[in-house]
């Protein structure tokens, strides 16, 4: 076996490391990351154990598998800094990161009661909680939806209960022949994309509908394509929070087609679903009560460490009929409260405790705490907003929905004020190409970590404001590096 | 915003609290689990935070919060207890639990370079080198697999694979109509099951194998199966390992079927995989190099936390043709080492870095420790079964494949020297029910968890050695509770 004293040492070690991250976050004088390339880490890693393993691996020193542990640190990228604003989630909160742990330490699967009395009841309690916020009944005696590992994998689960209310036989027979027809906005997730490949209906069953420049679906639009497509409805996805413009698709004239159409309406909120969790904000999703079922990532606004993703439902008995094998090593009728597993009502089996981070953090912070944490969000994205507004031209907003999201550009000074429909074709392609190198720029120094993707044909920026420890001076400072580097950018491409 | 000198407080004693799970692990005199009821739960929580939320949920206090905390642990299941036999996993490598924590800590997720430089090179890392023990080609500059969120995930993802090479328009037109078979055997996973409803096609589509007396798969079952089936042979999914008996199918007879046939190999080594690791072992995989993909859990046999799945692919560059999306908002092909994402080759976006606690434990352990995990776990399922031999007949093996699972009954007095065959119809029936209500009084005792489950249509125990930890002692007391609880629920029984 494995030398004991030395595996006590080191498990002290690593779990002291891990604590270190969390008692020094890095600040604003730091770097979000200590960019290298794919060969300086090989080299980095190199001069302690080596990222490879040979064929015959060795067991390395308790030394050497810390110092290995520290460069993982030194060269990982830094989520938690004030100007880490790639992702949609920032800053996990100091308690669902010590949640984590306490699951971790205790690993057990949340698939049934007797291996996960205290969880399976956690899971329940959360499950009505954030039913109850989105609307959606609670009085059943089986949760009102599932713990998933991420948001496409809850996707999926929706559109397989879509297809399973309209095919009851689905789970013997299979699926019915009939082409079918998922409605997304241009806007949404590739979630849909994927769950349509992996269920076997192709992406072709996936049918994108218009936006506003925003970015949220227009129901007319949806009206049309619904009207025309020679396939069967299946679902309505949507996006309440799109990845690139936190688009908000309007929920309740959506609800009345699918109403009217008799269609399955899920809503992704994966990312904006948090925004039920503020007074101020929770109007975005307006007639969310009315969907058949919601994805909701609280790893996302919410701080919970990867992941967090609850999946709810309007019909929670629907699970068991579309999930269930009955597995008969596992699921005893005959077990002492058996009837609690909730293995038997999702697609995994063992699955990770993703609930206990999320119950502390909230007992501890409350609802009142949550909603702090989107408002906190929204002020510093409108920080942003009113900075592009007043930099003379030098930034310009593309797409403003008002949320946590801030899409802009730089603009050159040549093409001050912008005005993407009058830009030239040569011009546009120009700032097109600026985003990487920009970006290249402000990976290598250091400075903050933002991501840039097309809109309207056009890289833009995206500053997501997720994390409670971004001040105004973040945002300013972003900003700043932003510019300084574009500037640096641009003139290296005109030379 | 939540009240910072209070969280920074409550982090501290949370994280000293997962420590302590792990610095005084629980020992023979203390129970498996305190076990309570629902009821119980509720009550007991409802001293400190309450498990439900109410509408207006306040912010607990820190004391309140780790009061609470510390009754999650008084009331959990202690997988990493020596007497914890009741699942497919136990005994966390301390090491994986510290590497799990600085995962979490640094908070990120494993689906681009950008985000997760370090993770990236450590997954391929390890698919090369899981690969390489499988015997898959490692050569690719694609990583030979994905790591995903638990092995049914993996088996669906594998079949859609298998599809997809029959179908190569699979992901644009969706599947054809033809009606397909998927070949398991009847002691394999029910994940084959859930994966044919999910990918449309329904369990009628999947075909169970007979097996031997121990569970494994015989092939000559299977060439009958593949010859009388009217429908499509999609693929065989032997078994490395099945859950109850850890009967492992022939894999070299079954890789010819699959050959011959041209029918795509799927293995499932979610348990039965980590043999590799045992040159003493290893042989039960033989042939495993011949398969088309193999899913395997890191997280069941050498305790890393739960999740820590691989799925292993032959062809690696399918992976993309197969799952890609080309999320322009996330795969920019412009950006820094883009072609090293492995986002775009698996079903989920945003994905907990799983591979670090593998990657740390391993290059602690080296390839000699991780044998010894697997030696140890079958030694003392070797000593299991002396005890059972010297029982002198009041326990008796019911399937027995040598491996780390031992299966027996406790047998009354009256029906002693056991025989299955033999038994009369009303005392399999009494023994049958016997099994919950010995399981019930352990699991009320706290003396040790341990599964039962029906095999050949009689509830039988299973003992599973996955845990460094146990003792030759820890076996025979277990045995010695069990036959205890045994004989007290037979007189109640008659009574």
């Amino acid at each position: 076996m494995p030398d004991q004293l030395n595996d006590e040492q080191l498990f002290w070690a690593l779990a002291d490391l891990a604590r270190q991250v969390l008692a020094n976050p890095r600040h604003n004088d730091d770097p979000v990351v200590n960019w290298a390339s794919p060969e300086d880490l090989v080299a980095s890693f190199s001069t302690t154990v080596g990222l490879d393993f040979a064929d015959h691996a060795p067991a390395h020193s308790v030394d050497q598998v810390l110092a290995a542990a520290q460069q993982v640190v030194e060269w990982s990228v830094h989520t938690s800094h004030p100007r880490f604003f790639n992702q949609n989630f920032a800053g996990p909160d100091p308690l669902a990161v010590a949640g984590d742990w306490l699951g971790a330490a205790l690993n057990t699967t949340n698939a049934t009661f007797e291996a996960a009395p205290v969880f399976t009841l956690m899971e329940a309690a959360l499950l009505n909680k954030l039913a109850g916020l989105a609307g959606f009944p609670t009085k059943s005696d089986i949760p009102p939806g599932l713990f998933c590992p991420g948001g496409s994998l809850a996707t999926l689960y929706a559109l397989q209960l879509a297809r399973h209310r309209q095919q009851p036989d689905l789970t013997t027979a299979g699926a019915s022949t009939e082409p079918l027809a998922i409605f997304v906005s241009e806007s949404g997730h590739y979630a849909a994309e994927k769950s349509a490949v992996l269920l076997g209906l192709g992406t072709n069953a996936v049918i994108k509908v218009a936006t506003d420049t925003e970015g949220a679906m227009l129901p007319e639009a949806l009206a049309a394509a619904i009207e025309n497509t020679p396939r069967s409805p299946l679902a309505v996805i949507a996006t309440a929070g799109t990845t690139v413009t936190a688009a908000f698709d309007p929920l309740e004239p959506l609800a009345d087609l699918c109403h009217e159409h008799n269609i399955w309406l899920h809503v992704d909120g994966c990312y904006g679903g948090s925004a039920l969790f503020s007074p101020q904000q929770r109007h975005r999703l307006a007639g969310v009560e009315r969907a058949d079922s919601m994805v909701w990532n609280l790893h996302k606004m919410m701080g919970m460490t990867q992941q967090c993703t609850v999946l709810l439902v309007r019909r929670p008995e629907q699970l068991s009929a579309c999930f269930s094998t009955n597995a008969d090593y596992l699921f005893q009728p005959d077990k002492l409260f058996g009837d609690y597993d909730s293995g038997d009502r999702t697609f995994q089996c063992a699955r990770r405790v993703d609930a206990l981070k999320l119950w502390l953090a909230w007992k501890a912070h409350g609802d009142h705490g949550f909603a702090a944490r989107i408002d906190h969000a929204v002020a510093m994205a409108d920080h942003a907003r009113f900075i592009i507004k007043e930099s003379q031209g030098a930034l310009a907003a593309v797409a403003d929905t008002g949320f946590a999201n801030v899409v802009f550009v730089w603009v050159p000074p040549e093409l001050r004020p912008f005005d993407l429909g009058s830009l030239k074709p040569e011009n546009q392609k120009q700032l097109h190409q600026l985003a990487p190198a920009i970006k290249a720029r402000m990976q290598q120094a250091g400075d903050a970590l933002l991501g840039y993707q097309p809109v309207n044909g056009l890289n833009t920026f995206r500053l997501l404001i997720m994390n409670p420890a971004v001040t105004p001076t973040d945002v300013e400072a972003t900003l700043g590096r932003l510019a300084y580097h574009a500037q640096q950018a641009w003139e290296q491409a005109k030379a």
